[in-house]
């Protein structure tokens, strides 16, 4: 009976463990091994982009014509290039990180239409795409 | 008395809250609001890209100079364009993810004679550099 009284405290400590070994899993955090769709916008004269529908509409369409084969997406604003002197080769660039590359792909195709009439929604500019590979990650001086 | 047998249980409790909400923090991973240092390398003919070398001794040694204010670093390898069938716009891209820019700017100056020295040791490439913000980072449908 007296053992019984711990298991309030097992199951706490369980808790801890596979919160610490399942915390890349359950975040918008890459992964090695996973593959990742860049789609770069560049920058140059003429060109526009609107940022606000990007994020509130065409990347959370994607994500469901994309999903459980997408684990997160991310959107990057271009701020500038080298230095602070240098303008952004790219006004955006949004990624999906994937699990099956083969799968987006597919994903993407089924819904080319819907695509490509939502991207003149928010730009005339013809993106990059790359579809890269995660080689490493790695932690700097944890806070 | 009594109450004392309940402090090994709030401490679970305690520390599994805080991983919980240290997730981020901790990890190889992203955070809204944070910059990135994407250095990339665009393929060409002729282009060489010692990935090796970049992987094993010029990353680790970018990490040093820019100490603290790196988060992290992640390395991509190019694998396709839009499709399997076109070739990879970039060879590989690097990315630095910094609290902040301007003592990122601050520790390549310090340490531009052995950077420039070491690029030439892995690639031939003159790489594009973009410093961009990170906007938005969204989970879907998690495993």
């Amino acid at each position: 009976m007296t053992k019984l009284k711990f298991l309030p405290l097992c199951f706490a400590f369980i808790g801890l463990i596979s919160c610490k070994t399942s915390q890349l899993k359950n975040l918008p955090a890459p992964e090695t091994g996973m593959f990742k769709v860049s789609i770069l916008y560049p920058a140059g004269e003429g060109k526009t982009f609107d940022m606000d529908y990007y994020e509130k509409s065409h990347m959370p369409m994607m994500a469901g014509f994309l999903g459980k084969n997408l684990k997160f997406y991310e959107i990057d604003k271009g701020i500038s290039g080298r230095t602070s002197k240098d303008p952004a080769p790219f006004v955006a660039i949004g990624y999906f990180y994937c699990y099956d590359t083969a799968e987006y792909n597919k994903a993407v195709q089924q819904n080319i239409t819907a695509i490509l009439a939502d991207i003149k929604k928010y730009t005339n500019i013809q993106p990059t795409i790359q579809i890269s590979e995660i080689r490493q990650l790695s932690l700097n001086n944890p806070k």
